[in-house]
């Protein structure tokens, strides 16, 4: 069944939005901090049991220059600077292993996997990035309230910068094209891939695809699913943080973040979606402030939306936008 | 927590097996009927999105030689012919898309997806052959007990069959080594690649991943999960049929199949997997009469076992037997 | 709770019918197609164990004249002509034994049980008829999406049609009164009752209680209910196939069969049936074009209905309509 | 899958027996009281909406004299007195309506239904019998508990008291043969034919379907459901009660009441039955006194055990027992 | 999520009440009734394992004179009259343990628990009061449909005419002074404390917690959750009673009693309180007469509501208005 | 149903223990740090809206000197020094607020409870003590494997810490005899209060009701509930860290730190709670090596376990032990 309103009224839905006054001062200030690291990104080759790809496991430096860990993966002949693909997972997942990722290098193209710090431990994808976090304030389990009372502790600002660390981590490897890097991500990869895109300059492209992270408080109201319900869960207890916890978003709400950007961008939603409903995200794309932008609507879908078929999409959206990668 | 009896247990268990007197004649008859098919398999090359891959779409003559489809993947620059791993698919899934295929051609093999006729519409990957089924015998919904109570019109002696006549498809092309074709897959795929590896000779590899299809009887008795579960609802409807089930059942258990087997095997098993339950994974791997077999066992998993761990296991554990693929 | 509108919207509900042009056509070629068929309805005595009621086991020519199972109950001392109840099933069930179906009989009617093709082994009642299936489409388990990319091969244009020759068949008896027979059924059993109401002229009666199969497209938008969800898993996989799979269903729907009707009808409803949800029965009543008709409404109810209470109603309406049977 | 030991165990299992001293002077008395009560037994004829068969609305003198409701069916054209079926309700039902209780008249016996006081309002088939209870113990939602802690007040003790009477009843009616009374039911109404085996001397046969109401203790060792569950709760809250509920119990329990027993038994229990596991069935099997006696064992179901299919193994048992009934 | 309207909506919310025209004599001639009782108030006082506070064993006149029991705590050291909660309880528990209930006497307060006749066996807190039920109409198992058929025999009545003794006794006590009684509960004990306070004159205050026993109809209307579902399966049952109980339900509604109450009030409400759903909370506190009022929301609460939050509201509401307790 | 082995059989199990050569030292090292923190506990008094008893917010210094926060509550009027409880929590709950924890006090005792560090937001009742956490290792979402591959920054080290030094801070308090001091707990907090108690010496009582952490490796094995089942989770995903992890968790194993304590002890365990299983219970209860233990077994309960009956146990036990509290 549909989840939330129906298709016209969701395409019109432009709810203002709540931001705070430093909002860009408190971005700016973050990712200053972050880029004064002095450590650099490593790419260390590794034996993945593969042939045509290259594999490289990689840490680079991100929120505070603590290290970050990905798989860097290049197709085996690859000559020129290619265009890469800079991945962000779903909620819970880890990096994995390296064969779990090869649609994008064997499309031609650069990829870079981010880990997502302290996950990949929820009986699905194995995760390997620490997540330091010296103030430790209470938290409900799972990652949404982790020093969710101050937006300097909150555990997206990491995240985020860990994702804008990432990209250019990518732009400093020889073999990418600096000015062919492109955001992407599944439901929490999706909301870091939005992030990105209203921090960092020059993307060729973002694509996020049944992004979380966005217009929280709305989802707050009309879910009962994981992830958002932690936030529930929360509130639920902390009954007295309702106004801080929701002005502590009001930095890293996926719909202030869109209002920022300008890169061509590729969403997806699906009506069928209870985890990230279709009015969330649709929030975050009408606000998107990049004038080139598109969404496919899966209607008969779940948060699983498109899946393969938007994979499919996204590979031709971006040979129209890039062209074919280089010769390989 | 542990689904099943302790590992020791399970290690020496090495249940009587039942199988009808006439069951050799019961494949050679069925095998010799489906390769008089006049048809062969053709592959057309499809345009995937992809680069380093080179993708076709295969029809191959299945059962009584109706058309089965599948995907074949190639590494692009390969030269000489290759190794060739042919792979069954989970229960309810189907082929999907190419580039949901890529670890085997990434590792420089060729790679024979065999969609599973009839299914493919659950929600997952989507499936393309059909399964003409004229009897039409009333089933319980799935594909359990599609012609449960005649083993000519049982739903598996198709499938078995398609499995078979996959191997003979990958086997006819000319960028495939004929005596290094491996047999895989998970779950429903690993039970089909178990029933490949008692009808088919000269195979370099059989890899059953938690496999589905073996020691029935006993699963029906210790586990609830779908989808041995359908033989329960059908049983619990047909309450006449229970001894006409098991002995079609007889020709189609991987505990039978693999007494019959020759050819080096890598099982897999989970300890706390409901869905296909220890004793019967070990009943089958007990009997399998390969020699050089090994099996992997992960304690703290369910049916997912061990997933890209296990496959990376598969990798390293065809590179030690075939040797790593030819130059590409 | 009440899972749709307030009663009073659902009583004025009228949407727009969504047919194909060839719908009159599409029907008259099938059903012409089935009265074809040579063979003519068998009706073989058997021992029930019972007393007061004469039971036959029929097997009459349905879709392409294929054989269709049934039960012929007469009260025992029937003298003249009696008028018939032609009763259809609720979805999975079989036609199960002969004394499950002792209330018309006892009643003084004659009545006639249709077995539904394929279904009868989910666990409930059994049953013993046959769905033959040369295409065999990909499908979801279950049988609302079996050819349903197909008008010509899906499921329910077989069994719309053994539905029709049900009636042929009871009118063929001589000890039924064909002018006063009627058709009934509950859920499924319910929307195959409509779809006779349409298909068949000169009916004394149609009893569709919380009726299925009416509305498909806007079942699939409120409720995630088991078996329009049925519809819904296939259109999460065939993402392609929306269109397709409502233009098949244009030729299938209550709505636009009810349209057809002329039989005096009384429909039951309930208002907390989240399985075939009150606006999509309430939009083939307020379609259904037959003069003399009401509806029960059921408010504290779900799927359940009335049960007995609805059937003492019926019992009631027509004996009302029809008179009280012939003296046995 | 299997719920409890394997069937050859259960064959053999024989647990001792739990009895209080003076077992058979608490019945002797409770149904001497009730027996002085001096009202009988009213049929009063109503339109049930039938034909073939005569439907009295029953009101007899059960516990203490209380007013018990049921149905009393007889075939129309009977003539002599008839065998008799007094049938008891599973757990939560009530007496419903008359067309829902066709089989036994069909088959030409008399039927007495008796509704279960108190019971009848769980959402299934309407009850009408109260249960006066001038104590009104605290109890746990249901029946289970009620009056539990003392052998007086016990629900059961009124219950069984009702189902003595009924056969008292049944024996008063002239259409009815008193020495060919049979009693039956599933569930509850297998427990409460147990119990009653065990009080009336001269039953023609006793039939239970996979009874409830025995060898409680284990049953609250070994499941979870409903309605033992209320056992469990009730002594999850009064936990000093462990040893005085099991007492009161000792009255009540099936195995004892077996153990008196001296009529022919066709017994039914299914091996996948969690509410009334096989044990506890066996244990009152078991221990049942008469010597003519057989068990059907139903392998693949649960609950439901052999549903019509048992019902039709019970009209061919007691047509054996008992001749067909008179010429009707 | 929120289960209901939004605030502002709720807010605002004032239902027509529907009530009998003899309300007010039902009440009279009940309490009259009950008054009329000769026995009194009976104070035991027991080891309870404590220093600081005097533990009583309470058995008071409840309706008709019946028993009711209760813990009664009184600070240890307290000399004058003190300030009194009398407390009623949540659906399915009962009185427990005296150490159980601590906070009003810790706060200077003596305290009346009441017990609720027939409760306390879920499985949580144990009760100890019969309910003694002399008609036992036939009902779903629970409370809430205990002689629903009849307002004489309804089961609130007793238990509402309960609440309105234990304020009576509670004023017989000499450490209490009669002008300073206040009454409070956390859901069930909120709709008996409403009851109550429309029910007696001169209470000093009335706290209800997410009150469940107002706007029953609208209940089941929009919520599927235990307890109001016990009224859905009794309608499901006993289609032919709808009007019937609620017509008894007028006499017993929230909304009615709140109409006839004067007292000072402290509410509470949950927005995501699916058993007391808002606007049944709402209709009451709307319609509460008392112009001293107030309501807490608890917007990210389900049916926990403000737990230990709210009951330190409580204590500073208390203190504001009746000042700190008299000197202990 | 019992979720264990039969009684007999629990109250002999005495498993071989694993633990690590340097146990002892681990702990003496880590106790050592952490009593060179320089802070000293502080009580802060707060007004709780109660009168008969004084409250303080505690901070005192944990693991390695770290603020750990608490509350103290003392009777009113106590004059000399009184015995103390120490309190630890169960899993996820947080201190909550001071009038939640009135048993103690009002029984004559002082009363520490301390809240568990990072706990106290999982929607019951609210934590306030950060838990600092440098590496961050990833983690399965709860506490159960936060660092658990590393025995130095496993989660539990420092709450076991804290719980040592809640005991010294209790033992600073003027108002508490140090040598009166008894630790206590429920679940999570009965784990801790064994860990103590083999960590602490002169502790005056023991009393651990239906403790969590003992065990861990058989929990894992026959239990699928929270929070054991974080465990299987993370090993589900970390498959290589088994050996290590159960390394880990030799330190921390209640089974392990039980064999060193010598206090008087009541343990409390509940055949019915798949939570924290018998076995586990009783393999610290039996390993317990205090000589004047006991242990309370609760047969038809879940993890609720005794509850209220358990605690008033509790009093009476330490009533006998220590004598009545020092006159208030």
């Amino acid at each position: 069944m549909f989840v939330d309103w129906p298709l016209d009224q969701l395409r019109d839905y432009l709810p203002t939005r709540t931001e705070p006054d430093d909002f860009d001062d408190f971005w700016a200030g973050t990712l200053a901090q972050a880029r004064a690291a002095e450590s650099t990104a490593r790419f260390e080759p590794v034996d993945a049991g593969l042939a045509t790809v290259r594999v490289y496991d990689v840490t680079f430096p991100g929120f505070a220059g603590q290290p970050v860990r990905g798989w860097f993966l290049l197709p085996r002949d690859a000559t020129g600077p290619l265009p890469c693909v800079v991945e962000f997972l779903g909620y819970g997942r880890g990096r994995g292993l390296p064969h779990e990722w090869l649609t994008w290098s064997a499309a031609g193209y650069a990829h870079l996997v981010m880990d997502t710090r302290g996950q990949g431990s929820n009986g699905s994808m194995v995760g390997a990035t620490p997540d330091p976090d010296p103030t430790g304030l209470p938290q409900t389990p799972g990652f949404m309230t982790r020093g969710i009372t101050d937006p300097q502790h909150y555990y997206y600002r990491r995240v985020f910068t860990d994702g804008v660390r990432a990209v250019d981590a990518a732009r400093s490897h020889p073999a990418v094209d600096p000015d062919r890097v492109v955001v992407a991500g599944i439901s929490q990869g999706g909301g870091i891939a939005i992030a990105v895109s209203g921090l960092v300059d020059g993307l060729a492209g973002v694509m996020p695809d049944v992004p979380f992270l966005c217009h929280h408080r709305r989802a707050t109201e009309i879910t009962n699913e994981q992830p958002y319900a932690e936030l529930v869960t929360y509130l639920k207890t902390h009954r007295e943080s309702v106004q801080r916890v929701f002005d502590t978003l009001g930095y890293f709400d996926g719909v202030n973040l869109a209002s920022r950007a300008s890169a061509p961008a590729l969403f997806s939603v699906a009506l069928m979606d209870a985890i990230c409903p279709p009015s969330t995200v649709f929030a975050a794309y009408n606000h998107y402030a990049g004038t080139a932008k598109e969404i496919t609507v899966w209607p008969y879908n779940g948060h699983e939306g498109g899946a393969a078929f938007q994979q499919r999409r996204q590979l031709d959206w971006l040979r129209d936008r890039l062209g074919a990668p280089a010769a390989i």
